[in-house]
């Protein structure tokens, strides 16, 4: 094989997937990772820091994808109403990636340490939020409460979404939790 | 001194919180805790399995709580009614607590593994809500949905509620935050 990969990263993802599956995250080595995906571990190492990264690479970007959707949308969209056409635009960006998001919901779900570090990125990810929509001129605590509220819906929508066999769209069950926690909260 | 200790746990969360505070977490041991409370470190282990507990040896009554809290409602209580009371509930234990919590806060927050635990607990009882919220007949994903809505209630009034000098009831921002959720909410 020459020096270029194509694809490498995706190739060692789906590698890395099927052996998490398989064995268990704890029990894959990065070498085995790499031989599977037809390649070296230094190729694994130019483009994940560890097995992890696998899991959690795209954390800081969906961060990214939060922050700027947040900060692009019209003055005077109300937090809800910013939150809803965010979620549509992450939606959007899960769309080729149920099969991924399914093995990688399995993995995380079978390993404490893992459990906790998808906790800690969604608690960043509820800060971003907050954080933008303070940039937006939301008072707190509203803006936090939104941006609870905001990952809230979209972890429920994930779930149900990543137990689903697919068929269905991420924005489906986001615009469906959308609707029950304004229905649940609007109750005396 | 004699063997039966008055207060001994009170005695050594106190010292535990002041030396936490002092030197921090990571650097306390046990024996200095049950020096610093005057009592041994065979006296520390039958109140705590660890110097973590002292932090997250609520945790367990707080779920407990709100569980019991939830289920012994009236049938037809809706699901934010019966959140607002669980929560009014919730907030009466923390009456006498204010010290203790801004300590706590304060060593959790200075730790990464601390705080990753802290979330750790805050999901279980997420958890906790909404499995009593469908023992109650309410139907998914409106169950979890109110859960992580009092959750993030709870954190976000709990945190200014820490944040103040103590003068102000948990409940009072509790309310506050309620009544704020469902305006943010409400908005189109």
């Amino acid at each position: 094989m020459g020096r270029w990969q194509p694809d490498a990263r995706g190739r060692l993802a789906q590698a890395a997937m099927e052996l998490y599956t398989e064995r268990g995250f704890e029990q894959t080595t990065v070498d085995e990772i790499a031989k599977r995906a037809g390649l070296t571990e230094r190729t694994f190492f130019r483009h994940y820091a560890d097995k992890r990264e696998v899991l959690f690479g795209g954390a800081s970007e969906l961060q990214d994808l939060f922050a700027d959707t947040l900060a692009g949308l019209p003055a005077g969209t109300s937090p809800m109403a910013a939150v809803g056409t965010t979620l549509e635009v992450v939606s959007a960006e899960f769309r080729e990636r149920h099969a991924f998001a399914q093995q990688r919901h399995a993995v995380i779900t079978a390993n404490a340490e893992l459990r906790e570090r998808e906790l800690v990125k969604l608690t960043s990810l509820a800060s971003t939020a907050a954080e933008a929509l303070r940039l937006r001129g939301v008072k707190e605590p509203g803006a936090s409460l939104a941006a609870e509220v905001c990952i809230a819906v979209f972890k429920v929508a994930f779930e149900s979404w990543t137990a689903s066999p697919g068929h269905t769209e991420l924005s489906v069950y986001v615009r469906e939790a959308l609707a029950e926690v304004k229905t649940v909260t609007a109750e005396a």
